[in-house]
């Protein structure tokens, strides 16, 4: 259950499998191309936090040279998978020690040669790229294998790179380049250890490139070694990213390819002790949930806090390789459970970036902290006014992510909140959330407005998560989640007052909130946040919301004049009706589950279910956490999986307009994790209690995971029967637990606790016929390819 | 100078002649067609103020059957501009008396056929319609005339007439039609007097139509006269429409046609010397404003204060026939000076459809009245959010018309401080108009928002004037008129405690105002209206609107896929641009011009000018009248012309989308009196001081208009030298006046004040590459056909 492999190559597959197939760590990510490929089969070394904009075109992160291009001619034919006949071909990821794998057998004449290639990007040195690289031929025959640092890379918005050179050194290649807009030097350089090489074997260079051409022998295994690194200046500020990047190629050739393997691994191993999940009864769902992982691992910052999480990962340059809310909804909660220093460093980012939100609040009028929808590596937004064009009318279409999208400065905060609930890290607040909160909270009083009418604060023009309907007012998660934010500003500043009074007195002296204090507690006291209509249950997602066209998802789509038309934006078909793009009442619902009595979670779940059009991946896993939450883990599960698998399947949306929206998607990853963690078990604190209200899938036999609360470890396991927790030995303190209906437990470090589950009292009913709705998500739209 | 007249009949001016030749009372408007026309040729009788809906369709006015309908035929050969040989024709207004005329020479075999017809719509008795037909044939031959009520009639949204009869009363005929949604009889009433009828002709009846037919003789006149009579239900509650019908064409033959011919233009006589205005040196521009002032009167309400002025007149069922904000920016003022009845007629329309405001008020969750867009008998608005088709992709354009144009609320209790200031008719304010401002002064209260932050009242998300920028915050005309509303009102409150405490406690006891003259005053004081940039003295329209693309219009205009693309709506070309549909700003400026020095006003002239594209035909008068204020004749003559002539060239917008918009324009019209008098005069008030500060075109020599103050009557004339004005005889006071820089003179009744004029203080210069610009609109686009 660790490994996805495909056991045949298929040309089409060729862009999905580089998103399927990823390896990465955080500084880079290395798209799950083969070894033969280039620019046209979107082969890329993404830099994590490294923007280039070139001319004016949108900013994205440069692609580096790709270290690894390599390709075999046996007797003057190219054993390419393009081009070659293919006898067998398996690409496979093993997911536990994140290493990327191929072998293909080629025919060549009579002769069959085998290619076979490893890589990891080591999660132990984030800028070394490895690959083990071997060939072995049926006959006798002359063998070029030409391999080397590839520079022209492939761009959407590019090219970034300029003035490359190549310089061979000794056995190294020193391969450097210069971004167009800032100037910021990218060096890699490769090593080449090849012990087997014939002495007689030929040697050539050719820019970025050498060619060893020998004499092959039959049945002889031909292995080489590449060590890549990659730095830039950002890395190495005030000293030289060559020295840096020579030094760490010399020493991992002296370390040796397994060595270096062997700790990357080492690493990943203990990644998975923390965030695994192991489910008992379903083996899609197993694999599923440790893919999600794998992908969602494999792009988290663990080297910096300077950088954060893409929206699509480190997959590519789509979404400008920008920062989105979808980190702090749907990553940063998962990394504060499992691993508290990367949902460290991707809070710490938003402190870095805090400038350029307040620069944003400014540029529209208004005081604080505004984040960007698209933020790169200062914070400014990265989003245009004209995000997607109108493909029936070829004409850029005006958008409002960038400018009424102001419930990203809450979602940092509440992301702040999530993350001290669960870690109880004090020392985040005195290093950059306390500004970060006090910058949000005077940014929404600034954009708030008071109707002296009816006493109450109101958040007008906005744009909520469901951007098919821009520029609403009231918009009902965007207000709660406002008042939220000004509540955890408030408490966060007490917690520091009480605490550390000196560093409250710092932050007082340069932010000057003091008599701002006042303001706050009164619009969080007065803020208005839509309510249930009295009859129907239903929170009207916006002011106006339930006087829209009430239209099936179906026949919205049938008005459709071309398949990729976006449904938002000004004219859009979504926009007059009642369909939503993706959950927001219903994320709102499993943020404060305590708002509403479950008779009103249930009746949203159902009506906004109904109209969800689901054209964000954010979308599914809010869904299934809500259903599990609302005792109906039955409609839960299809979203899980599709949730689970959307980097699997490739079913996720592909273009928006003529955009092109492909790739990895972390944040679904993180999604899944929470369906399992908040959703099927239940997993939630109420001041110290640590409560658990399992809702399992009925098919699964067991489910067992891991989790962090203030620095101690726990155990889960969760079967039909029973809820069992064990507390690590190592842990310090004794720990509460609730479990839904079945009383609390106190549970001291080594200790367990075991209880009996009973009927669980929040199980709501929700029609029969609803669940024949459901056809098409009850299973994912494409099957998985494999598993192991 | 009085008459309008076409030499020639052209098929492709048809539809423009039924609204160039209008003939109409404010009771029912009759299109300029030819007596021989039905519904293919758009004959209308537009009865002001009864509407109907079919279906699902739009609600209109209803089209009355045609009294008028009359074919000849001669020697079997039917005698029809359509289809017979026209040897002369000539189709003839005169403006002063109100009479159409029409004279038509046919070719019928050898023989010549002259048919003329004459005829008016009653201002003496506005229910009534006067025909008087005559043929002349050159040769005997069998003469067949068929006259009668036509009741197939043009509708855009109908079919709204049902269960039609004719009866046959005699020599009279009684059509009567019920509407289908509020079951308004509609009676018509024929009687027809044919003194000249050979005794051996014989008489047809068939349906709504008697047919004669004789042998006529050479030479010999044969002349027929009808009395039409209209009345609706509406007009004899507990009556019978059909008795009032029935009674007044008996009285009116009894009165023979040519006495109601003399009463009707004694009527016009009087309203001319109210309104005439004489321009000497300028025969186009003399034409143009009597044409105009022609067009106006004709719509004008004077028998009723239940209806008012529809956008597009009484020439059709345009726009719904609905009343838009046009009549109190454009005419009440018009009429207020002119003919106080009418503008207290107008005023109270919209006491008389409070109701339907305050219900549209609490629709959009507000109190007090949000007055309709488009409203009709019950001020209920008849817009809805889908007002144009998007030509692009054939789909329905959500618009913003109805719900964000609040400044309508702003610009009725405007026209009600005009009315005030000019007439000092306290009456009003106790028959509806204090209580009008009161609901009006609540909805904006409870409109805006109070920014805490910034310590001011905003108006955000609304559409001013300009509706190509829909859902705007802080747009300068709409927060500035709110402004005033409230001051207004607060000032109408003072006014009436002060003179009639009693009723001033009636009101409040009715209405519950007390508590909120507090809030009222404080938001006036500090509600935020966009300031001039302090570098460029630019007024942005709105907040952001100088960070808009800058585009020129015609370049805008390029980029159109239709030739009939709507500019605004949610992707509309001009929505993500600095350009206008209509003056916004300017019109603001006009308005209060004591707000800014003149500098700014110049400057934002010169800024709007160049970036309006005069979507509407509101647009061009407001620029004509700055332009004069702010010293410029030279640049406020081309748009005085285009607005004086909008109904004579044509020249107007036909389609908005798919949406056909023809008709007249009684605001243009009423805009150009305006701008003669506002603009050209400089004619104001300042408390009791009547100012005059003319900036008239060079090449006029002289300028004669009267006007009203506070029931006292005045005669202005202007000349390049001089200022002359005379207080009539009957005047009860003396009046005070202020001459632009050549101080103030105090004038008594039958005395007269004349002043030399000095250099104008308040001329400005503007970039003389500025003329050149203006290449297009410096004669009307398209020519005059005729003057007499």
């Amino acid at each position: 259950m660790w490994t996805y492999s495909q056991n045949t190559f298929q040309k089409n597959d060729i862009v999905l499998n580089g998103n399927r197939f990823m390896t990465g760590n955080g500084y880079f990510g290395y798209r799950g191309t083969l070894e033969e490929f280039g620019k046209a089969e979107q082969t890329a070394c993404i830099l994590n936090g490294v923007y280039d904009q070139f001319e004016d075109r949108w900013r994205e992160p440069v692609n580096a040279p790709n270290g690894l291009s390599t390709t075999v001619s046996f007797c003057g034919q190219e054993l390419s998978v393009l081009s070659a006949p293919v006898i067998s071909h398996k690409q496979t990821l093993d997911l536990y020690a994140a290493v990327h794998h191929r072998k293909t057998t080629f025919a060549c004449g009579d002769a069959r040669v085998d290619v076979e290639a490893e890589r990891f990007a080591s999660q132990d040195e984030p800028h070394l790229l490895c690959m083990k690289y071997a060939v072995v031929c049926s006959a006798g025959g002359s063998l070029a294998i030409r391999t080397g640092v590839d520079g022209d890379v492939w761009d959407i918005n590019g090219p970034h790179l300029r003035g490359i050179t190549y310089e061979q050194n000794g056995d190294q290649l020193v391969v450097r380049a210069t971004t167009g807009e800032l100037g910021t030097e990218v060096v890699i350089c490769e090593k080449l250890d090849f012990p087997a090489l014939p002495p007689s074997a030929e040697i050539m260079w050719n820019g970025g490139f050498r060619e060893f051409r020998f004499q092959a022998e039959l049945g002889r295994k031909y292995v080489f070694f590449k060590y890549v690194s990659v730095f830039t200046s950002l890395d190495t500020p005030g000293g030289s990213p060559d020295q840096a990047a020579i030094s760490l190629v010399r020493k991992s050739s002296q370390a040796r390819y397994e060595k270096l393997k062997g700790a990357h691994s080492d690493r990943w191993s203990m990644i998975w002790q923390n965030c695994d999940m192991e489910i008992d009864g379903d083996n899609e769902a197993q694999f599923a949930i440790r893919y999600s992982l794998y992908q969602l691992q494999l792009t988290a910052p663990r080297h910096s806090n300077g950088v954060s999480i893409p929206a699509r990962g480190l997959s590519g340059q789509v979404y400008k390789g920008a920062v989105f809310w979808d980190t702090e909804m749907y990553m940063t909660p998962v990394f504060a459970l499992t691993d508290p220093r990367v949902a460290r460093n991707l809070i710490l980012y938003r402190h870095r970036t805090l400038d350029g939100a307040r620069r944003k609040a400014r540029e529209y009028g208004f005081r604080g902290a505004f984040y960007a929808w698209e933020s790169q590596e200062t914070g400014d937004d990265a989003c245009s006014d004209f995000n997607v064009n109108d493909l029936l009318t070829n004409r850029p279409l005006r958008t409002h992510f960038r400018d009424k999208q102001i419930h990203v400065s809450a979602d940092i905060v509440h992301a702040i909140r999530q993350y001290f609930e669960w870690t109880g890290d004090f020392s985040i607040l005195l290093e950059g959330a306390a500004e970060v909160a006090v910058e949000c909270a005077r940014f929404f009083y600034s954009y708030a407005c008071y109707k002296l009418d009816r006493e109450r604060y109101e958040l007008l023009d906005v744009v909520g998560p469901d951007e098919y309907h821009e520029r609403v007012h009231n918009n009902a998660y965007t207000n709660r989640m406002a008042k939220c934010a000004l509540e955890t500003t408030l408490k966060i500043l007490e917690l520091v007052l009480d605490r550390f009074p000196a560093e409250h007195q710092e932050l007082e002296v340069r932010l000057g909130f003091a008599g701002e204090l006042d303001r706050w507690r009164e619009m969080k006291d007065n803020i208005y946040h839509p309510q249930p209509e009295p009859e129907t249950g239903i929170i009207p997602q916006f002011d106006g919301y339930l006087s829209l066209e009430d239209v099936a998802v179906k026949d919205l789509k049938s008005r459709m004049l071309h398949p990729n038309e976006y449904l938002g934006g000004g004219s859009g078909l979504a926009t007059t009706t009642r369909i939503l793009k993706q959950a927001d009442v219903v994320l709102m619902l499993n943020l404060f589950p305590n708002d509403f009595p479950m008779e009103v979670k249930k009746r949203n779940w159902e009506y906004y279910e109904a109209r969800t059009e689901h054209g964000s991946s954010l979308s599914a896993c809010a869904y299934a956490m809500l259903a599990a939450h609302i005792g109906r883990p039955d409609l839960a599960y299809p979203y899980f999986m599709k949730t689970a698998t959307v980097d699997l399947t490739g079913a996720s949306r592909q273009f928006v307009g003529d955009l092109y929206i492909g790739g990895t998607h972390p944040a679904a990853n993180g999604g899944a994790w929470m369906t399992v963690a908040f959703g099927f078990a239940g997993l939630s604190v109420k001041g110290e209690m640590i409560c658990l209200s399992p809702n399992l899938p009925s098919h699964w036999s067991s489910l067992v995971f891991r989790f962090q609360r203030k620095g101690q470890s726990f155990f889960v396991r969760i079967t039909n029967d029973d809820i069992w927790v064990s507390s690590d030995i190592d842990n310090s303190q004794d720990a509460c637990f609730e479990f839904a209906d079945c009383g609390t437990a106190r549970c001291g470090p080594g200790q367990s606790v075991q209880r009996k589950r009973d009927e669980l009292p929040n199980a709501v009913d929700i029609a029969p016929e609803h669940l024949q709705t459901k056809e098409k998500s009850e299973s994912p739209e494409h099957s998985l390819h494999s598993f192991a």
